[in-house]
């Protein structure tokens, strides 16, 4: 039916090559006529503006201990991993940071990735096969989604953070496994998920929990342990969770986090693991760094959490529409994506920068501002950005 | 009929959640009865062992040109990037990256992914749509047949480097557009694709060429520049290449090069890009510090291919089964995968490193040891190398 539907519209004569890629700008013309073009912009060593974009939730990724530690790691290590984990790519310092990692949040192991997309395309993959059901988060991540469409599996996109939903889908299927898998904070509104809910679903139907607590480590929990170790679901034999070493831990790459079985499975099946490039020496002795700092102080877990109270309650006072932080993530709807796009500039121009986050990187399609409370700032910075942010609010930001 | 099938075996009890993953323990036991388990093998940093495993086929990764420029991008900008590229994780250390990347290898733009694997399925995705067929080789790479499901995007797997089969496909196809899809030296047997068949049965029936030559930058062409450069197709107008810096490059992360507007396609569409942290600075430093290296050292690309044809000759003079190769991946055939992990754990024990490839990371199951030809090697390094690998061949290595 699509064949025959495009060979209707193929045309007779082969485009030449200069011509291949013209249904690129035609593409590009429709996102500009909606609005959506996106371009890069390159940002200075020294930048003077004040960074509430990013998610170096802990304000650690320019720590003189952090950056020292990546430098001592490549003079030591290498400035890459020469190759695949399974070959020549795991040196001593990743299985310490593995190692520590899986002592810090509470479980049996943990297996270092490149990335945190990577390990979400690993777990998705390995933990599931032909006869197993994948229960979605309709608000999932990217990188989430991509790995249930990469999976041989069924998939069905549950309701947002809607247990009941979820036990219901478990309680119908026909498939032997089941997977449900949510992020723990998720990346728009900075909202957490049910996990206890879910966790109860998931035990009363047979079956496992897979949580990204991309947003949640370094942040929730004791001493920023994470979302499973604040819902007391830390090290459950049938739960596992990815994180990301590229937030709080202030450098790069993602990790699996569960049962020493699960892991050791992902070691030997995992695609993403198997046949990517181990992670560079320098983001390894990175993450450790930042994530022994953590453990010695684990109040920067705590700040992160007031600094998003603070934020969003004062916005909220000036009448904006702040979402309650449920972690270290505020965001302010905006008007439409045109708007939220000047408010933004408007607010780089005035020396802060937010997030703006707009269709197609929204679930619901509102458009927003995003700001990130990182642990680091002062109250003076707070008070700053809220007044920039207020002071520039479009029309409609209040309505 | 897959869900019916499936409630059949669904068993009535729920399993309890320490059961959850009992299936992860057969596929292990099956694996174990195959001969194909896998073990990460952690290694020292002052290792004396002479590697011949990874991809460091230009010996840059321990360069202290390469590894100082690791440290003082990380002190210079943060362990991490912060943010995805379009948020803040775009330094101005990235785009001179780009900008190098792209005048060395004769492209109009270029853009880094924090993995070769993320920049792969970055391609394949943004640059098919569901009236696009895809034509893959069937040697192709993990991240490229992962990039294909992926895609939205009719796929053909077409035979290993057959540009005469690749033609008949694309003139037969129904789907307005088509994208050819190659490695351009193939990891296991380093064999090279044959780029300039290929390109010409892409021009005769307006479809584009995308080349993975992650074993071919820094290794051929002119100083280096990859095998599009070799076979006079850079900078052509419908072909996009894909590279990484984790192997000649001595680092992490991937690329992809191309016309401009392909670039910008990929910067505002691209899920693994958009949603992904950018590369780590130390990791963008790292590369860029081996690409002008390269570039001052042109001989170190012509080294490596000289170091490669140097151990096939000597390792085919010994009796064994060497693949003539095409770049700086030697290949030499064994018995079976019993015989190959044995093979290649007696000559890490004689004090040499070598890759081992059996199933499932061989497309035709044949089970070889894998050789890199590093440029850094020796003569007397080579003929270490050849002594311990003839003298501890297996029975039936040179049947």
């Amino acid at each position: 039916m699509v064949n025959s539907l495009a060979s209707q519209t193929r045309p007779a004569a082969a485009p030449a090559p200069a011509d291949v890629f013209d249904w690129l700008d035609e593409a590009a013309a429709l996102r500009a006529d909606a609005g959506l073009t996106r371009t890069l912009r390159s940002r200075a060593a020294e930048d003077p503006v004040l960074d509430l974009a990013g998610n170096d939730y802990l304000g650690l990724t320019r720590h003189p201990v952090v950056t020292r530690a990546a430098g001592e790691a490549a003079l030591r290590w290498g400035g890459g991993a020469t190759g695949s984990r399974l070959v020549t790519g795991t040196t001593a310092l990743h299985t310490e940071l593995e190692e520590e990692l899986a002592e810090f949040c509470g479980v049996e192991a943990a297996l270092v990735f490149s990335s945190g997309y990577t390990a979400n395309l690993a777990a998705l993959t390995a933990l599931t096969d032909p006869d197993t059901l994948i229960v979605s988060d309709a608000y999932n991540h990217a990188s989430l989604i991509d790995g249930c469409r990469l999976a041989r599996a069924d998939v069905h996109r549950a309701p947002h953070s809607d247990p009941a939903a979820v036990a219901e889908v478990l309680a119908g299927r026909a498939q032997r496994r089941a997977l449900v898998v949510t992020d723990s904070v998720f990346s728009v509104d900075g909202d957490a998920a049910p996990l206890r809910g879910l966790s109860e679903a998931v035990r009363a139907h047979g079956a496992a929990l897979l949580v990204d607590d991309a947003h949640g480590l370094g942040v929730l929990g004791p001493g920023g342990r994470g979302a499973l170790a604040a819902a007391g679901l830390a090290g459950q034999p049938d739960t596992v969770a990815t994180v990301t070493l590229s937030k709080s831990l202030g450098s790069q790459g993602g990790a699996v986090l569960g049962p020493r079985r699960v892991i050791q499975h992902l070691t030997e099946t995992a695609r993403t693991f198997i046949f990517d490039t181990g992670l560079a020496p320098a983001a390894a002795g990175a993450a450790l760094a930042a994530l022994r700092l953590l453990r010695a102080e684990p109040e920067r877990a705590e700040r992160a959490r007031e600094v998003a109270r603070s934020l969003a309650a004062r916005l909220t006072a000036a009448g904006l529409r702040a979402c309650e932080p449920d972690a270290a993530v505020v965001s302010v709807r905006a008007p439409g994506p045109e708007a939220a796009v000047a408010w933004a500039a408007d607010c780089r121009r005035a020396g802060l920068a937010v997030g703006c986050f707009r269709p197609p990187s929204v679930p619901d399609g509102v458009s927003r501002l995003r700001l990130t409370a990182r642990g680091d700032l002062t109250d003076a910075q707070i008070a700053d950005a809220v007044r920039i942010i207020a002071e520039l609010a479009p029309a409609g930001a209040r309505g």
